[in-house]
């Protein structure tokens, strides 16, 4: 059994981690901390956990999470990087759910995150968890630093354009209009996120700048190994009235040689391989329920004109886009069976 | 392997068997039938099935589903009873999630769905599948009766008040005020479920009379061997615009002996065995979101007056309420864990 | 033109409270103050708002509010009490939209509010504003304590059985299964109203008590001149998905005599008078959206059983229940026609 | 009293017409028809005109219908441009709020909506109501078409960089990501429609192309006196789990002129006597729960590129998106004020 922590277990990602981990076949959770909930049992917490668990909250305590052989970070951003290191030192993994291992240009990650970075070695030996670009890095990995909702749908949606593969569209004419459900903004007391305030609503948000694009630029740079090709993407993030789910509708021009190339070929070889990522026969259109509470992604093609390609990617941002695919990659990094604890079916209706 | 056919999958309780059915480590479906879909992949129907099934509607075919171990009907009224006596004549035992095998008597059943019962003899001899309460007559069923969703929250919230009790409570004054998300309708078009007439809504319906009323009524008879004690009962459904879930809010008068009883502890060691009732804490609130997706009903009393008892009884209505007590109560007829395939926690949030 | 003072613009009832008094054609909003917001336009605060308001919060300053006709308090509980005095000297009408001048029984307050009430002879002079149970002393009244959403519908549902009449029902075993739209909690930052929590989801909640129990009993009381008949009432409230709108059913035992009684008949000529109030034909079912954002409440009695009355009163708790209510009653205060301001129809869908 | 006949009340724009035009100071609505419910009375299929209206359905009879000022067709395509000859010829105006006069081209209507076009003189003498731009000829117009609820935003969304102007933006590339909440797509019992489909739930739909494209494309080749030059316009509308409102977000790519001009002040400026087009500070964010039931609508730019404009539009797709909007023209054709009637404040929350 592979003994698990989890730090910062009160918010939706922590739940969904749990969800799936106390189902999953090779995983004990030994460890679930909190800062202000220690003493607490999560059960009382979260009432679907009745019956499955008897896990109390502990406070964060670093000697007892290096007997762990993973401990994942839902933590609000600036936490893993404090203790990487000390647990990487003690042959622990790590894989954290928020930003500090997703980018690697420091710059951007003080820019955006507000905080200076802490352990910058760690950082560049970390390893960039969207599983299906990455994975035979990730099976080596000590640390991971689990991709954001957003950036997952774009690179997902974009990677048979770019990697591998050069000239087929317009790097820099890339638009990004993506949808996500409430949860997606986490586990909050705000004003902004009650109720009353978002139900029978629609709204577009961080019209200012929002922290994925860096994200999003960078690896797309990584994807397609081009430098300084992606920087006039546009990112517009909007707010759906529902709990869970992500759709990212994205516009992309294509070269005379992309015109030419049968694309929806190129898409479902390039994931024909992928039990997680689904692509849809061209002109289909992706539901985000269709992957409620599901690691899934599906991706759909279609062309509206002919240098112009629309390309729809829908996920479960609390799943594919965030917890699901942590578990993936834990799998990977333990040597079992990917798919293993992933393979629930989505809750529709 | 035990080997499953589905009469009428297009529905909600048809694709919530699927779920569940698709992953049940000893099943395999091996026939779903549609009237109206026959060659369809059912896949193209409900994407979040993409990748789980390759299966597609067939006409529905007496001769193969007899092959089949069991065939759950998840069909309008009268259709299970048309096909059962040909099916259990060949050995294949019948679980119909319609109601043509929860009323034994034939005049309320002739009477609250306007037909005529076709096959008497096999009704007589089916059992009524409310597990918790039939368990050890479900092993032997060749025929099931699944029960209502509303029914089960109220046999399920009063069977400790009644199973071996008498003179606990006022039979004749009992209150059920219940409320479901709009997924108890089924799937069908009509003008009342669309969207915009539900959303932001909240409505009683049924004030006419609902056809859950008379299984009910039945029910509790059969639980507490009461005759004619509970014709007064009350029962006033409500729609809450939600898409799954079901909570009934059931009012009780206790006589002197109930007052004196200790009720938290009856109802707790009257569940203590039952890995799918959950008995709360006195003074809980059983939100129907911890069931979300679960087979799992929870269950809270609070004493308002001395004389009075309130039960707060939650499920999720298509899984307890529907196609996770039917495939509970297959696991039982199999005799294999009546847990099986439905070990799933909730989706929350 | 009735110069009118808005304390408290904030919250749910603030902005409601704006929307109807910045349409009518007798008052002129001269004040609106906040705590917190001072200095800000409203209509950055509410868009909805932009274009039909330039008015900016300002700090609570008494002599200012001395200016106006009539202030109204859209407050936390506790606060209208510390300016009630000095604005009633000051010739200044007083609508108080929180709990200060509900309850005449001080232990009571003191119990449910947690606070010493600080001007109990105001209180005692005060008049209770259902509008259409309290008329007459309203248009003499000096301060109003504006009902419970709750309050509310149980007076409105109950006051033809228990106003002038005696002996129609057992008083002592009413009960009372409400249900309300997340608005009716307000506008606050708490984990338990964002939209992740309370989409998709239904519960009870207030099972150990609600503060509107004691204003129930109390005005039930005062209705039908019967003190200490109502201590037994039930009041079990419960929270909807939805933003706006109440339900309350209630269930009544009948006597003899008001099983003789044609209660429809009783019902209609009660309110055949009443503009605001909707006596629906027998059997009917009243939907929230029929009167979303509408000053409208709408009644509907059945009869499951002949002993038994179920009586279903569904409203607006942000218009009836609250800001509309407060501002028929400002209406009659200054003599002006009571629907002035108030004839909106209800938005459907 | 303008006399008003309404033609096909049964669904959304018919229902929210009545509200608006039962409390209009100069509309007297004196025959309401369908094919289907004649004899019924209005407020028994929508409870929230109970007290309103004792209007009752009546066939459709044109005689009838010549008594009237002017008839609001609120009927599928195709009905309108049966009667609008006969009607005007006996000096009744019609306003369609189907797309029987929207398109001048005859060859798209008959593409689009699969009709031929029944009364081409008078499309051809019709006039495009899209108020804030078609003013003058709205006064003097006979047959009005009514914009759809997405050209509605397009174009006033797109107007200040097109009217009267050149050369600010590449006219080939614009692109529009829509989105609607469910009532765009009417009142009809269809599967697609039920709340259980469309609840927590987010997709994209139309995308072999949708009869609103065509409409955007001709228009604003009206607005901009420039042909064949949007034919490359991309959009793709998505379906948001709400009931009213819609938000287009729009990309366009500024040339080196419109780079250096200040947009911000353009639109403002284009705007600044327009009622019911509220132009936002730059950077905000319209949300459609500001403009809910009211008719108004809502524009804010950002810059995320030097070269990129985002332009956001929010409106109620059945206010300013429909019947509001036809009540504005009529306003205009009958020489009252342009916003009588239409001066409610949205609902919020």
């Amino acid at each position: 059994m592979i003994s698990v922590g989890i730090v910062g277990g009160t918010g939706y990602t922590g739940v969904e981690l749990l969800r799936l981990l106390l189902r999953h076949a090779h995983v004990q959770v030994s460890i679930l901390t909190s800062r202000t909930e220690a003493g607490k049992r999560v059960a009382d917490m979260f009432p679907s956990l009745r019956g499955h668990t008897e896990l109390e909250f502990s406070d964060l305590n670093v000697e007892q999470l290096k007997q762990c052989d993973v401990v994942f970070f839902a933590t609000p951003h600036g936490v893993a990087m404090q203790h990487a290191e000390e647990l990487v030192a003690a042959g622990t993994k790590v894989i954290d759910l928020a930003a500090d291992f997703r980018l690697q240009n420091l710059e951007q990650f003080e820019n955006w995150y507000g905080m200076q970075h802490v352990c910058p070695t760690v950082l560049k030996s970390s390893v960039y968890g969207l599983t299906e670009l990455n994975r035979e890095k990730i099976k080596q990995a000590e640390v991971i630093g689990n991709p954001g909702c957003y950036p997952t749908t774009v690179q997902l949606g974009l990677a048979p354009l770019l990697k591998g593969q050069s000239g087929l569209i317009n790097t820099q004419s890339i638009i990004v209009d993506a949808k996500s459900g409430v949860s997606g903004a986490g586990r909050k007391a705000s004003l902004g996120m009650i109720y009353t305030e978002n139900a029978d609503n629609f709204k577009a948000y961080g019209v200012a700048g929002h922290r994925h694009h860096p994200e999003i630029v960078e690896a797309l740079e990584n994807i397609s190994e081009q430098q300084g090709q992606f920087d006039q993407l546009i990112f517009v993030p909007h707010l759906v009235p529902m709990i869970r789910g992500m759709l990212s509708t994205i516009y992309v021009d294509l070269t005379e040689q992309g015109q030419q190339k049968d694309l929806q070929a190129l898409y479902e070889d390039f994931y024909k391989n992928e039990r997680f990522v689904d692509v849809m026969p061209a002109n289909s259109s992706p539901e985000t329920r269709s992957v409620r509470g599901a690691n899934e992604l599906r991706i759909a093609l279609y062309r509206p004109q002919p240098s112009k390609l629309v390309i729809l990617v829908a996920q479960d941002n609390l799943v594919k886009g965030a917890a699901g695919q942590a578990v993936q990659n834990m799998n990977l990094m333990f040597g079992i069976d990917e798919a293993t604890g992933l393979e629930g079916i989505g809750l529709l209706p």
